[in-house]
């Protein structure tokens, strides 16, 4: 395996009759880790310096799910069948043990993977997210409606809103974000259609009224709970909840940053990820 | 240099008229680390495991402050007069520029040093502490009263309850860093004393009664904070408000462990403090 972010092939599995997108790099013969999105996002909103440096240990795998980018189908409009289909999908690529890494919705997806199917999971890295039942993804779309016009006042783009904190340290590494998404020129993703966005909507606004912390007290994998100090999407207090209602959970908040952290302290995230991923 | 935690002979050095006792050890050309004791603690409660993992790398000092140990004087009772003794320390030596690593006590010891004199600290690590007037410290010396009586009964040492959670787990690493305390054979430091637990005691509580959360924001060092997810003696909440509070923190939660984190996790803690540490 191995290549790059920007150069991995787009593939297809068949998920029970669905074509799901994916891409695949990296090295090693460890557990691979599955990459699941965040809201609104394809293939081509993760971080590469990310995803590269991820796969110069692991073997990595990035996924849309169903009615995301080029996969088919329609996007569910819960969590839990969001995360039924990701089980699907590691199943349909015959992995018997995987790693998740969820950034923000798709953190939510790995929290109720991990609880549809134990025996799958290894470790989770849960970035920027929350547990059911906490306040905040309810409002991600006013939050995304707002950044949408703060941006266009500014002539931005909204993630300089929504993902990074208003210091200059933090806006200028937004550049360098977006600078790094646009490095990959051939064979992109289709962009989140608006049928898939209202069901995420949806999926969030649920996982913020669900009352259960649904079995967090059980999840027995080692996890690491990663975000920035400054997040206006999943309040940053969210990360020290999840992380204390989780039997054996490292958690990391990173300095100056909001709720795209991960990206902005991409060096520092990726050495906390492949130590805390080691073996 | 080099040499070993245990077998680091301790030093004197001369302080406004007052012998400090420290001992040195470690390696390389960087910024010295300066390790600052907790409530009760001499130069032989700092675990091997941490210091001569640090040393690995760094240059290490260890010191009792005024009226700790084999340190000469009485010990202050506040944190900005301990703060001020280890500043004038820090001058004894000929020191420019130093990391501070302090735990407890002393990461308050570490906060007010860098208030006081910030152009001689390049990084900060606070492991198990608080900003000034957070609820916790001043239960200090009730809950180290009870600890005492639960661990007579139980024919343990205090730091069971202390340092650790009441986990399977978190208690057998309790029993190994307690082996590792004994290690040291020769040149053992003193006990601390009633008259300076007493004062350590009125220092803790001014702190937490102190008003002003005393320029957190003025401080420009890199910092690193650190805690159990379980610490009964300052509250792990007090290190997310100390981690927001600083324009520059990350923080690091460990799970299944409480004040004594750092021991519990050592080789953790270590590989993050390098990490945080190296140029």
């Amino acid at each position: 395996m191995s290549t790059s972010h920007n150069e991995a092939p787009t593939r297809t599995v068949d998920v029970d009759g669905t074509a799901f997108a994916y891409r695949e790099l990296g090295t090693g013969s460890g557990v691979p880790v599955i990459l699941l999105h965040h809201f609104t996002a394809v293939l081509d909103d993760w971080d590469p310096a990310v995803v590269d440096g991820l796969a110069a240990e692991r073997r990595v795998i990035l996924v849309d799910l169903r009615g995301v980018g080029a996969t088919g189908g329609s996007t569910p409009d819960s969590v839990e069948a969001m995360a039924a289909d990701a089980v699907a999908f590691v199943r349909a690529l015959g992995l018997a043990t995987v790693d998740l890494l969820g950034f923000s919705l798709g953190g939510m997806v790995a929290q109720a993977f991990v609880r549809q199917e134990p025996d799958l999971v290894r470790r989770l890295i849960l970035a920027g997210t929350s547990p059911a039942g906490d306040a905040g993804p309810a409002n991600a779309f006013p939050v995304l409606q707002e950044a949408i016009e703060k941006a266009t006042g500014a002539g931005k783009h909204p993630k300089h809103f929504l993902f990074f904190s208003p210091t200059e340290t933090s806006q200028a590494a937004a550049d360098a974000f977006l600078g790094r998404l646009e490095q990959r020129t051939a064979d992109r993703d289709p962009a989140a259609t608006n049928e898939t966005i209202g069901a995420q909507v949806t999926a969030l606004a649920k996982w913020e009224r669900s009352s259960t912390p649904a079995g967090l007290a059980n999840v027995s994998q080692p996890v690491l709970v990663v975000n920035g100090d400054n997040d206006v999407m999943i309040p940053t207090i969210s990360s020290f909840t999840l992380a204390r209602a989780l039997p054996n959970a490292r958690l990391s908040i990173y300095p100056d940053s909001g709720h795209g952290a991960l990206f902005q302290h991409h060096e520092l995230f990726v050495r906390q990820a492949l130590d805390f991923l080691r073996d």
